[in-house]
């Protein structure tokens, strides 16, 4: 997973990448950072012409008693991963509770149960993956129980108990006393942005640090890009948090662009992922039925089960499409599937229909590639966005 | 594959269908068909308020000497197709000749190597797929060879030599004899227009039926549908003869509606379509570099080869993205994926940005989901409309 290492860097295009440099403070007056250098103790300024700002974001953690365990962990960067995988390896734990309901957790429970690991979910919410619509949580939540997990809501997280080793033996909630082997805290992130504020970036309503299309902050010659900043959703016409590796990535390239001198700009996005749960794809865009009705939308949708290809095709596996439109103008707003087969590469012609404020009339008229391989004449899209067009035309 | 019995159709819809019975002319001043009951051998004539004439469309056959034979098949519907699996079932041919190098040729390559018949394509053109892109068709090739398909080009065919059974025994063209047990013609197919024609029916250019956005005819009361008339494409702005089931279906929706008095349209298709020859899946949409010059493009492509899924995951393969933009004003213009994972159900991202004539520039910016299952944080469609862009913008 490491894309290309310091010496790399060097060597392609003679790129200094400072490791186990810790930048501790921004002076944008004096264009300069103050930077920790944790080998050899000793800290330094180092000044700037332009400053891309990166800093990312970071595990949110319960700060609950026993929190500090040496068995709890959080799961955001390669080396957790590492982490977690040595302490399965040492500790062979026979259980692990896992506190959280979204991707993350969800991607996790079928890491440890592939290592027989029992797993338990605790999740505050009464369904996995609650940002998402009912229908698609509840085919997620089936999967969950077909392989073994058992997912607990509406438990109030108080303490973890430690053994005198320092390690979490169980978990209390207001309803019950769990024993654990291990701990997943699985709860969401928050960006890195302490540093920031403290030398005067303007941060957004979500908290994240605020940059206009070029990535620029309120700070003259300072770019930010990534995890710890803002993105435009496209549809709702807002400045949100998506902290997600692929705009990550485009952030930075534009970011990167502009610091050297270019014009580049990023315009936002729809809202486009995709998870994978043990069997199960998990694909959506856009803006989900409550959020959508947040920003005013006069919010109706649709949702179908079809086929992933022709019938008598193997390996055709039903699929829940979701259509979220406006009743107004029968403008897509939004786009959630589950299913066994053929879901994540099918969204992307959704996002693209966002992307261009398309109607589900539009979408329903779309000319898909047929072939029983891969699709029914009418492709589960098609076919979820006449019945929704059907529901504005009467 | 019979999605709806004639007993299905009464009980289910009240709709009488007369199997076994001919129309053999339509008499538009009269408003009535002249009608061949096959059974009874009997003709008489039906009146009707609405014609809605879905023909359909037949194989093309090489009028050679020995044409006849009754070991020669073509495939075009599911009696043809049981035919053809009844004559290897009884006969076990060892070897078939396939004329033609389509979609049609191509997959039975794989129906016959799956019965391990060896198997032999005549192709006067010298890749298979011919109206694909050179790079996409020589993909197509290889994995033709690696098969086992001994791929002929460049051949005229002249005659076929029959023994006293009625049976082709040999092929042969302009270049040598070759042996066969077994052929089939897989040359294209032409719309069924004789009986339409008689009556008056104006023809397109292309020979097919021509119709109007409703699906009507120019004669009055008339509606055509499916592979016996044009569809429009949008890219080219033409009407143009593409005989493929979906459009068919969606075109017979439009002319059904209407013909009960409703105001449906078929705005058109921009041609997609996608097929799988043995582990290859081969997907497009659009117009290619030929055909787009033919309609006066400035025609410019960028093609690319990137991973279906990020590298590390399980079941990554390589595939080719080719992009057609117009270097003008960057419109994309068409699109063409091979590759052995994740490209059918691709494509319509591409479809979606032909109906709304976006810009390899705009398809560069589009916000995919991504999840290391299925796509690296660029997906192969965003590589290759970046790279596009870049060759606009130097």
């Amino acid at each position: 997973m490491v894309v290309r290492t310091p010496q790399q860097f060097k060597e392609m295009q003679d790129i200094d990448v400072k490791t186990e440099h810790r930048v501790t403070k921004i002076d944008p007056k004096e264009k300069r950072i103050e930077v920790h250098n944790l080998s050899k103790s000793e800290t330094q300024w180092f000044s700037y012409d332009k400053l891309i700002v990166a800093t990312g974001a970071r595990s949110r953690c319960l700060n609950l008693p026993g929190s500090n365990a040496k068995n709890i962990f959080t799961l955001k960067d390669l080396q957790d991963g590492i982490r977690i995988r040595e302490y399965v390896d040492e500790n062979k734990p026979k259980q692990v509770a896992i506190l959280g309901g979204g991707f993350i957790a969800l991607e996790m429970c079928e890491a440890f149960r592939l290592r027989d690991i029992e797993t338990l979910v605790f999740c505050r919410r009464d369904l996995p993956a609650g940002n998402l619509e009912r229908e698609i949580s509840e085919r997620i939540l089936k999967e969950l129980q077909k392989n073994g997990i058992y997912f607990l809501t509406h438990h109030e997280p108080i303490a973890f108990k430690m053994n005198s080793n320092g390690e979490a033996i169980s978990f209390e909630t207001n309803k019950a006393e769990y024993p654990v082997d291990m701990v997943l805290m699985a709860i969401g992130v928050i960006p890195n942005v302490e540093m920031a504020k403290e030398a005067g970036f303007e941060l957004g309503r979500t908290g994240a640090i605020k940059t206009d299309f070029t990535q620029m902050t309120n700070l003259a010659d300072i770019y930010a890009a990534g995890d710890c900043c803002e993105v435009f959703n496209l549809v709702s016409q807002d400045w949100v948090y998506t902290p997600l590796g692929d705009i990550a990535n485009k952030q930075g390239r534009v970011a990167g662009e502009n610091a050297a001198g270019g014009k580049a700009t990023f315009s936002g996005v729809v809202g486009s992922a995709a998870f994978k749960v043990f069997e199960l794809e998990v694909a959506f865009t856009g803006l989900g039925t409550q959020t959508a009705r947040g920003y005013g939308f006069d919010v109706d949708s649709q949702i179908i089960e079809a086929e992933s290809k022709v019938g008598y095709m193997p390996g055709s596996k039903r699929m829940l499409v979701k259509l979220i439109f406006d009743r107004k103008n029968g403008r897509l707003l939004g786009a959630q599937m589950v299913g066994k087969e053929g879901v994540a590469r099918r969204i992307n012609a959704l996002a693209v229909a966002l992307h261009q404020r398309m109607t589900i009339d539009e979408v329903a008229r779309l000319d898909f590639a047929y072939a029983p391989p891969f699709s029914a004449p009418f492709d589960p899209i098609l076919i979820a966005a006449e019945q929704a067009a059907k529901k504005i035309r009467k």
